[in-house]
């Protein structure tokens, strides 16, 4: 286990578990020369993360072809527990009927409703992840 | 109210009050010309957003003296409610006692320890936030 200041860096693998339990994720674009955060809800089809938007919008226009970053985290304050991942890879929008029936079976539907009928892809290229570990007691106790 | 496919667009004051509240926000950044998102635990101090980093970590010198972005959000999927909102602005390591006062009277303490001791300021020079509505019942009922 490599612990680097206080997190635990996770395997490529366990990163791609969490990232698929996640169900809000909030994509990094930039836009307009300058760097923008948004939450979307979204799912990992097919190993991609794929969250939908408005035709149009800024936020489709922005993802067209550009490597965006892309995170999910969990949090309990309470127990100071928790975890992050980052995928990073360039997004497309998808223009294809295939790709719209996995996203009405996967049940992604965007919780603000809305025209929200343009498909977004981000293929992970990178993908890391950390956990925050405690100190752990000592050994044989 | 404006809204824009099912998301009422919040006045900078709105959006404020809310940075205000968040405890865990998320921090974009460029790392090796990649975009990376880190999620940090965070406080609004004087207005601007401080969090707490290793001093030499990537975090540390990606973020001296770049314009970042800044995002906190809180979304219940039980009844699709949620806001998000969004800061842009310079990003600086501070070091100066003063703060490092505010920063401990604050109870600004990173959730994964380690030796978290360099300073991030974001002094907001954009601020925006969203907030999911739903459709409105008819008037009058």
């Amino acid at each position: 286990m490599i612990v680097d200041e206080g997190l635990e860096l996770l395997t490529e693998d366990q990163a791609r578990g969490l990232l698929a339990t996640g169900e809000v994720g909030r994509v990094g674009i930039t836009i307009g020369a300058l760097p923008a955060i948004f939450p979307v809800n979204y799912r990992l089809i097919d190993g991609s993360i794929v969250f939908r938007t408005a035709p149009g919008s800024k936020m489709s226009a922005a993802a067209e072809g550009a490597v965006v970053a892309f995170e999910v985290d969990d949090y309990q304050l309470a127990d100071r527990s928790g975890w992050s991942v980052l995928a990073v890879g360039r997004a497309e929008v998808i223009h294809d009927v295939a790709m719209a029936f996995k996203v009405l079976d996967a049940r992604l539907e965007p919780l603000a409703g809305g025209r929200r009928t343009a498909i977004v892809r981000i293929e992970p290229t990178f993908l890391s992840g950390r956990r925050i570990v405690h100190d752990l007691p000592p050994s044989g106790t």
